[in-house]
């Protein structure tokens, strides 16, 4: 699978369910939430834009995308929401690999290098470096309609991983779009 | 990473986290528990016997260990524990690849075939073949003293996953062999 594929894959709406553990103090937070993968043009100026404040030339992006989510945890009633734009720059000499560019999230005060990789078993692993900290992201499919997904975050020392977390997300049948491209493919039975 | 060097990070102490998710439902299921797992000896008549029971040369098995687990859910108060013994059979063909022989379960009423292999990533992958369902599990480190665990099972059809689980899963410090061995990792900041 190349980055093109997954994402191709991903594009849709999710219905996610996602297990965070506090791994210092063995705490559970639990989020339910509503995903949506959407693919841009690659001509669209907020692309062009994201590469050009990397000083990256666009022209070597392909596949960008957005993504947006609404949840609910169950440690507050806030609804958690956002959006953001991602935009994969493939490495010419590694297959398979490159950097993820995004929008700079408001919990970020400095701009996040990320690096992809997909694995032989279709497994995209994101590692993002940040100032003090690491966080590596794995997703993949375990069928066409329903993606997992596991994301930790470490000292940047690599020794000390303070949260994990698990989603699993389900095409929202409802996305006509997307069951039409996989109609043989149900996540539950009937 | 090959099967005896998994094996034998997997030696120790080890407090689970573990969510598990209802696709179906969206329910989520949190359940905290201790796993020890512990070398057997190559020699241990319960291997040998194990081995014989799937008409397999116990000459052909490398590290069989024991994983014993107690827990509590928070479904019920019910708590839950265990023990199993488990015999990797590498295939002299194929590398990093074999079986994992395993004791029948109490909620398992026939034998099951287990397929493991290790990515190059070095995570550890178990495809376990029922009559009519088929489970997927996932182990890697995301650091000697923290491993994560995503489970699934599937209809055997293959397309419809019924529940799916995650688990992370600390070295218990206390543990003072496994600390011995790896004495400047920590998994929480001090």
């Amino acid at each position: 699978m190349n980055i093109a594929q997954f994402v191709q894959q991903s594009i849709g709406r999710w219905r996610s369910q996602r297990s965070g553990h506090n791994l210092a103090f063995s705490h559970f937070e639990e989020v339910r939430s509503t995903i949506d993968i959407v693919a841009l043009d690659i001509e669209d100026p907020k692309v062009i834009q994201l590469c050009q404040s990397y000083s990256i030339d666009s022209a070597k992006a392909i596949s960008p995308f957005r993504m947006s989510w609404e949840g609910e945890s169950d440690w507050d009633d806030e609804t958690l929401s956002g959006s953001t734009i991602l935009v994969p720059i493939p490495d010419p000499d590694r297959p398979n690999r490159g950097k993820l560019l995004r929008e700079k999230g408001y919990a970020e005060t400095m701009a996040a290098i990320a690096e992809y990789r997909i694995t032989d078993e279709g497994t995209f692993i994101l590692d993002t470096k940040y100032d003090r900290a690491a966080a590596e992201e794995r997703i993949w499919f375990a069928t066409p309609n329903l993606r997992f997904r596991v994301s930790s975050i470490k000292t940047s020392e690599g020794t000390g991983v303070l949260t994990a977390s698990f989603s699993s997300e389900i095409r929202s049948l409802s996305d006509k779009s997307s069951a039409k491209e996989a109609p043989e493919s149900k996540v539950v039975p009937s």
